[in-house]
Order: structure tokens, then sequence, then C-alpha cells
């Protein structure tokens, strides 16, 4: 049978770097290229015992089997609001917040509810390529704005704006930017916000990554000044407790959110319940902060580690970022040289890394820049793979 | 703000029928209207003796958090699959069997992957709910086909696939049908396929209740015939061994699932590992078989007491459907009388039920059948159910 896929769909490829995806179930390849929390970060003995109470107790039992309801388990999401509120001042009257099957469900339901096809998703250039896929995956069409030191270009964000009558959505991680590490300041924040809301654009702000600061000082999420109602804030557990038990959240004006729940219903029905659980016992009866303050710490010395080879190992003419928390570091060879090209030889010598095309919103054009992951690598890999790095760089340019 | 939500969910209302699923929170209503499966049918103990192994063990535990693929654990897909062919015949060399967050997840993506805005879905009618609300949102039109004692009307179906040109998928729930407990004999279930193969139809085959038999003899799922490669069939493990942790599945021709994938990709990242972890080692450690045959046996005992007690007490002008397995019985007023306005007097005296308006595709109007649930209530609160139901009734029609 020939099939008829929509048409919204059928340009879909599976990702082109799956190559290199597919590589770092390899033990034996440094796995620069991944996303993946570090192991060690995960509180495993807690999660054991909270496990064991749960499945011990015949009513938590029922309750961790049973159907749920799709919003979320009420005093979990309650526990993940006062937390909102607590850290980061996020969250008006009129915000509601909703348990979502890891952050990247909340990107995939707004883009749902806001968007038709044709419409335009405006994305930081380069932006992380799961959410991107997402607004490809309901016909949007993409639009990017380049991402300078401090955040998104404002000038280039109001070119955008002025022209796309279409826009319904800026997409934007403002925090340790995926894939670049960067953060925007808070005077950019301010000005995005303002852009926006004269435009009648709404804000889909990504922060999986802003509990992890290991120097310098927290800048306030965008979501923390929405008096007006225009920004959807997505979160998740899975840089600070697993990735694997699928638990995000968001917080966003509540006609949003109910738009968002009726699709989520018709998605998934509801996030596994017993991994709400688990979160929502973690919050109570262990100490969350504590454990993000060592998630911290130890993201800080894996990246010093990989600064700290980069600076001994690469090259004058490559320069990187030097990020302040998260997960990724961006480095770039000078302007012509191609770093898909870069990522095959390197991979030959058993080193993943993502080129910087990958995260390219509405351009296939070759990038000198390419993502360097520091979470997922132990600490001899990192020294190591960034060694190897530098001499296939050092023959690539030659 | 005023949002400008996208043309496909701006019609997306919380289901009219949300007051009566709100009451079933409330542990003094009999809650004839759920689906959920039954508390005593989980099997706890084994599940928490599988939890304390794999948190106990640090290699299983980091797989169990850590982010992992798409398509589900290869181990358990490769379970999933040969399950599927031992038992059911379902699976040829083109087909793939894929892990879906909830059976839920797999009738969204077939959708999604196959549909336009305004392309036609057909149901059975009266179909369950969570579907036609999935095929809603992504804007396509519903046309629904009567269905007959032995399964979709024949005519009905060839007359729409003559007519809708734009007819993509066809929906349909073979064995145990929900809401009416029916099951679509061998005969109409090869017509079904012919007709669709010979329009270019793709058939989305759901089959949540297929193992719950507990009178009668198995019908062969219609995609046990499928040579062509037009059957998606999705299957879960929702109802034989726990809803609350989302793992569902789906087995369709590799084309197919390749475009379900990157849409899952997008959508959840993948479905949570832990409880992929879970069934798997309950099939390989422990006795699925004799597990689902102890659940049967329990559907069947509370199937025979609704039965027995609907005799008892309906009033001889109400129809009842009596099921060979599966979780739903469907009953009928007669022609006339509006089950929406019984659901509210039946609620009124703490009985919660389902009116038949609820799950037509295509039309608001007025049923007379409504949908009753026998997993969810206990013994004692089928019997004296059914007896306040059927008062309400004999008020209700006087």
């Amino acid at each position: 049978m020939e099939y008829r896929f929509s048409n919204k769909v059928s340009g879909l490829k599976p990702s082109a770097i799956r190559e290199i995806f597919k590589s770092l179930t390899d033990p034996s390849i440094i796995a620069f290229a991944a996303g993946n929390p570090a192991a060690e970060s995960f509180p495993t003995e807690d999660i054991k015992k909270i496990a064991d109470k749960i499945f011990s107790d015949s009513s938590l039992a029922t309750e961790a089997l049973q159907y749920s309801v799709t919003e979320g388990k009420t005093h979990f999401r309650d526990q993940v609001a006062a937390r909102l509120k607590d850290k980061f001042s996020i969250g008006r009257e009129n915000d509601e917040t909703i348990i979502t099957t890891g952050g990247q469900q909340g990107l995939d339901l707004a883009c749902k509810v806001l968007c038709n096809e044709g419409d335009v998703v405006i994305c930081e250039n380069p932006s992380f390529i799961g959410a991107l896929n997402a607004y490809r995956s309901y016909g949007t069409r993409l639009v990017g704005v380049d991402l300078e030191e401090d955040g998104i270009s404002l000038e280039g964000l109001e070119n955008v704006l002025k022209k796309e009558k279409n826009a319904k959505l800026l997409y934007i991680i403002p925090t340790f930017q995926n894939p670049t590490g960067k953060t925007t300041s808070l005077e950019k924040r301010k000005a995005v916000y303002r852009l926006c809301r004269k435009y009648g654009v709404v804000i889909l702000e990504d922060n999986p990554y802003g509990e992890l600061r290991f120097a310098g000082e927290d800048v306030p999420p965008i979501k923390s000044f929405d008096e007006e109602g225009i920004v959807i804030y997505s979160g998740s557990f899975s840089k600070i407790l697993s990735a694997g038990m699928r638990i995000g959240f968001v917080c966003a004006p509540q006609e949003i959110v109910q738009k968002m729940v009726v699709c989520k219903q018709t998605n998934d029905v509801h996030s596994n319940i017993f991994f709400q659980m688990v979160c929502s016992q973690y919050i109570d009866n262990y100490d969350l902060d504590a454990h993000i303050a060592e998630v911290r710490k130890l993201y800080g010395r894996k990246c010093g580690l990989m600064i700290d080879a980069m600076e001994k190992y690469f090259d004058d003419s490559i320069t990187f970022t030097r990020p302040e928390g998260g997960i990724f570091v961006w480095a770039a060879m000078p302007e012509g040289y191609d770093s898909a090209a870069l990522a095959r030889e390197a991979l030959k010598r058993k080193v993943a890394i993502v080129p910087g095309s990958t995260f390219n919103p509405d351009s296939n054009k070759p990038s000198n820049g390419f993502r360097l992951n520091y979470s997922t690598p132990t600490d001899a890999q990192i020294t190591e793979g960034i060694r190897i790095l530098s001499e296939v760089m050092r023959d690539f340019m030659k």
C-alpha cells in the first residue's frame, strides 16, 4: 500500500545526525554529543526508599498503578507551583501549573494549541533540536534570530515580529541555552518581553537547566515579570532528579493551560503517576535543594575540566563559551570550516560531537560551531576526548 | 492578552460529562462511569519485588533513571512482538513494534502522521471518547458508522468509503468494544479488511481489552490477516498489569512506525523506562498468562454480578449487551428517552453512568443508550448501584 501521510509529517525525517546519536550506545565512544544528566546525579538510594514505601502501602500502591488525572496529582502540582513562586517569583493569579510527560511534552502541546500549519514560530539560532522538530511536526514555519553573547538579537527579533504577521510563538531558552550554554541578560529578557507584548506573540520560555548554576548570579526568568499573561513556562525534573521518569511541568495562563490539558488527555491521558509520587515525596521528605547543590557542584567541576582541557589542547583559533551552569559548551572553528565534516572525522576517532547546523531553525547552511556536553562523559573521558578532538581539528583545518 | 488558538483546538472543550467524571473521585459515588481496571487486578507484590531489584542494582537503576530510546527498550519490544505473534498471529516481515505512552499515544500518533485537517476518520458509532477527541484535536472530520450486534454496518461502511475521498483512517475496536462491550464477528472483520484495502484506507485496530475474554471463543484480530500492510494495531498493558504506568504499544508497517517514532520523539522523547523494565521483567520472570487468567476470572465474576442484577431489577423494556469479556456493558432505554437526563438523575442518587451521546462521533443527538462499567465498583456497589439505577429509571420513564 502507498501510504498517504499528512502534509505536516511527510517532510519529517529521522534526524540527519541519527548516526551520531546511535553511536552513543557504544561505550567505547566518548559521548560529547549527548544531553544526558550524569548517572551519578540520580538520588538512586532515596528513590529506592520512596518506591519501597509506595509499593508497601496498599493505598499508595493502588494510586501509583491506577489511572490518574490529566493535570497531574494535586498535591504535587501545588508543590511545583509553590517552588516556582518561591525560587523564581513565577505564577500570577491567572496562572496554572500542570504536570507534563517530561519538559518536551509542554513544548509540543504549546505549539499544538497555538499554531496552525504555516504559522511562524520564532526561535533563537541555534536552538534545541527536539523543540524545533516538534514545531516542524505541526507544519509551522520556523524563523531563526541570531543569538548574541547576551541573548537573542533584539534588532533581529523586532524585524521578524514586524514582518511575520502569523508569528504565534517565540521559543526561547534564556538560561544556559541549548546548544550554546549562553545566558540571556536581564536587560534583554525585559526587552524580549516588551517586544512580544507589543506584537501580541506568546513567549514559550524553556528552562530545563535553570537550577544548574555553578558560577555567577541567577537571572530571573522572563515568566517572573509576566503581568500580562503572555508567557508559557516549561520546566522539568529531568536534569535535577531523573530524566527516565519523564516528569516535567508547565506554568501558564489558565486559558492556555486548559487547551493544553484537553490535548494532553488525548495524547497520553496523564503522566505516569508513580514518578509524580516519587518527586512529590522527594520534595516533602528529602532535601531537593541540597541535592541540587550537589548536582551543581558536580557539573561545575565537569565543566571546569572540559574548559581546562580546551584551554590546554585547542588551537588558539578555536573559540568557545564559558557557561556558568547547565550541561553544554559551544565551540567554533574559524569561519568557513564545516563542523558536520569535523563531526564525521571525530567519530572515526571515537569522539561524538553535534555539528551546529543541526540546531539551525530555518537553514541547512554549514556551521563552523559545534556542541559539547560535559555531564555524560566521565572525567577521564572529558580530558582525553578534548585532547583527541584537538588533534582531529588540527588535521581537519590543515 | 487575547489568545489566538489554533483552528484545530479552538473548538475543543473540556468534556461535557466532566461533572460526571469529576464525581468519580467522590468515594460515596458508585462509579459505573469509569473505565478503570479493578485495583485488586494489579500484581502489586510482584511489581514491588521487581522495583526493588531494579533500584538495588546500580546498572539497572541507572538505566531506569536515564534517558532512553524513543522506540522503547529493545528486549521489551522483542518480547511484545513475540507475544503478539504467539497469541494473535500478528506481525509480518514489514511490521515493526514500538512502545507508546499508554495505548492512547498510539491512537494520537496514528492520526497525526496520516491526517490533514479536514481529512475524514471513520469510526464506529458509538465509539471511545478518548480516541474521538484525539482525532478532533487534529482538526479531522469524524464520520460515524452504526455498530450492529456483530460489528460495524458493512453497508454503512462502504457508503462512507465510497463518498469520502479524504477518508484516511478507520478507527475500530473489534473486541469487547468501548462503550458497548460488543465483539465484531470474524466474517465482518474479514469484510472490513477487504473494504478498507479496496478503498485504500488504513485501519487503526484498537485492542486494549482483547486478552480479557471470560466466555466464548477468541476471534482473531484484523491485524492477524494483514498481508498488505494496511493495519495499525494498538495494544496496552493498562488493563492487564497497570494503567498508571502508561505503557502501551503499536505494531504497524515500518513506514508508518518510522513517522510515528519521529513524532513520538518530539512528543515525549520516550515512554518512562522504569515501567518498560517492570513489564519486561514481569514477562521474563513471572507468569503473565496466569495473571491474566486471574484478571479474566475476576471480570467474569463482576460482569456476571452486574448482568444478574440487571436481570433482577431492570424493567423488561431495558435492553443490554451480554459481553464475553472486557469491562463494559451497554444498556438502553426504549427509543425516545434521553440518557443524558437519566445520568443527571442517577447522579443525584450517587450512581454515575455515561450517557450514549458522549460516544457519538459526529452528532450531538440524544441517545437512549448508556455505558456501565463493572471493573471499578466493588461487588456490593454493583448490585446496589443497579438496584438504585432501576428505581431512577422507573421514575424517569414514568
